[in-house]
């Protein structure tokens, strides 16, 4: 069999994955952690813990024969793809290695020279983690208590500056997995002054189930100084493979663009991309998991009477009792490998959600610190 | 059968690649240019025809099982091999997506604020391209007539300026696939003020043959005003995939890595870059074919007396009569790619090499060219 025919056509797509029951795929499906010390139940990076989309994988196996060329038509098609799916132009948008790119080319395209950054206290780290190594400052504001941004506060500290102020809005916000109000948000991009530029990370939008939040794409037509940046790699389960994007205005679209990574559209990451945009069961099943597994979390959570906060996203955040270190070297000595420190909130601990089974383990786990008086 | 035991010891692993018998891989490797208007074969952006090693292919498919995991892990065992490989530590290595982003973390970090770029004339086009966007003033010095870098102009340009100077050096040069002196280079460097910053792009050190010509890895101990910039995308064949990897003194290394994108080694870029250091077979198989088929076109050049540059690469310019449009048009026509223009010696097309047998046909269409007085 010419090898062309058989990633086409033959037995390598069914065997791998594309008509494989649904069951198979996720219950069975084979997984590096076990949920043993030695190899321990990832639960600590928000990934999505079906793997690919099976035609995310097809798509990939096919794509093997043009791996030696250059992305360009790949991402081409992924930008036509975007378009079409969220119904703006491909001059809206820009690739990137992963979402994380989008972050950086903001942070560097409108942050130098001389700007600020602005940004919750704890959020995602990359926006900060961008701007303090080429010497922007960051002005921090603390989360208010329900953990949602301190949308006035952030306003009257990016107020203070003549100069460029960038704004990372991470929502729902990562580590705490909260929302903020997106009524307040809209209200000061409506009166922001030009000098203030929005970035507005919705990595976790296809979790959110409450109708009090929306997306900022409706900015993007008038307002060049709003980028919204979305990944695939929580719904899409594409962590590893680096795709994310940013859409905004196109001439914001063409100054992130002179500081991306050229070619930043892997050919792999791009076919699986495409075929997990056109796999809605996948996406479909992703969100249901996720809801099953956080389910489960919660019902141990609230049995236990163990405070958490609530979540729109992939991952919970929950209250411990002592170190974290200790918790965490704990969690491990029980198979689950579960979110590193997010400083000021040592006192949670981020569990990301793993298959429904995992989180049925981990609610024992819970148990039984319980009954040890670790929790 | 279970999934992962497919992938691992089953059917895939032997028909997708890996004990393919040796003359299949290299002659009836399916691609997607078939040499005609509408599907020419590709001799245009000096990508390996050979397509991945099976290793690769392998290693890839038995990856897609962690495509849903953060590559950081991966990254981690990508740079102890290349510290391996070349006889470094690990605080040696950064990782980017291809060594686009090696040259764009090196313009960024060194050259802002207030540096300038140093530059041939032509030359690899990225370089430039992350300085203009930025802001960064770039001084173009025309090559030799022997198509080398003007070392002595280069100096003197750089020597006019106190700000930070970054230095790029393309050798073997791109487009021109000619050499530069590295003993010049060397003696530069060894005289430059603190201020310089010399980014050494090896690309296609791999193709290099000529006892003249030597790595800047020599430096990277005791210089940390020197980057040596390497990839898979060429005698790797992995130019899809985007993994490349810079250099240099531990103190570059951690001023690059704050500008790099973070998890800039996709998941399946780094496992097929493990399997492709280990595969020396394919090495030495993407070095002898790129060898024959630079000979079959050679000998053509030769016998059509077609004034053409020395390559030590996998692409040779060679002289054209009338526009590069025309000529591009003209072989686009008879089933050929063939490179864009790289101003200012348009008056040369630029071909990549593919297989012996694409050459071959290469070789017979200029023959034909000739036959019409097109060349």
């Amino acid at each position: 069999m010419e090898r062309r025919q058989f990633f086409r056509t033959g037995v390598a797509a069914g065997l791998l994955g594309a008509s494989l029951p649904d069951s198979l795929e996720a219950i069975t499906r084979p997984r590096r952690g076990r949920g043993t010390t030695a190899t321990p139940t990832k639960l600590s990076s928000n990934e999505n813990p079906l793997g690919l989309s099976p035609a995310a994988e097809k798509a990939i196996i096919e794509g093997l024969v043009d791996a030696n060329r250059y992305p360009g038509d790949t991402r081409r098609k992924v930008i036509a793809a975007l378009a079409e799916h969220h119904h703006v132009g491909g001059e809206n948008i820009v690739t990137g290695g992963g979402s994380t790119e989008i972050l950086r080319v903001a942070v560097h395209a409108m942050g130098l020279p001389n700007g600020r950054l602005v940004a919750a206290e704890p959020t995602f780290e990359d926006a900060p983690g961008y701007s303090a190594p080429v010497g922007i400052p960051i002005d921090k504001v603390p989360l208010r208590p329900d953990a949602s941004h301190d949308v006035p506060r952030m306003r009257d500290v990016a107020s203070r500056s003549d100069g460029p102020v960038v704004v990372f809005i991470c929502n729902p916000n990562n580590p705490t997995g909260t929302l903020t109000s997106c009524a307040e948000v809209d209200a000061w991009i409506t009166e922001a002054t030009d000098n203030i530029f929005f970035i507005l990370d919705e990595a976790y939008f296809d979790f959110v189930e409450d109708s009090s939040y929306w997306s900022g794409l409706k900015w993007i037509n008038d307002n060049p100084n709003v980028l919204v940046s979305r990944t695939f790699s929580k719904v899409y389960g594409m962590a590893g493979l680096r795709l994310g994007y940013g859409i905004a205005h196109p001439t914001t679209v063409r100054k992130l663009i002179g500081v991306a990574t050229r070619n930043n559209c892997n050919h792999l990451a791009g076919v699986a991309g495409l075929a997990s945009l056109a796999d809605r069961t996948f996406y479909r099943k992703s969100v249901d998991v996720n809801r099953q597994s956080r389910h489960i979390l919660y019902e141990a959570l609230r049995h236990l009477e163990i405070e958490h906060l609530p979540s729109h996203t992939n991952f919970v955040m929950h209250r411990i009792r002592g170190s974290l270190a200790d918790y965490n070297g704990r969690m491990l000595e029980h198979g689950f490998r579960v979110g590193r420190p997010f400083p000021p909130m040592t006192d949670h601990s981020r569990i990301s959600m793993g298959l429904p089974t995992d989180m049925e383990r981990l609610a024992d786990t819970l148990h039984t610190f319980r009954n040890k008086g670790w929790i």
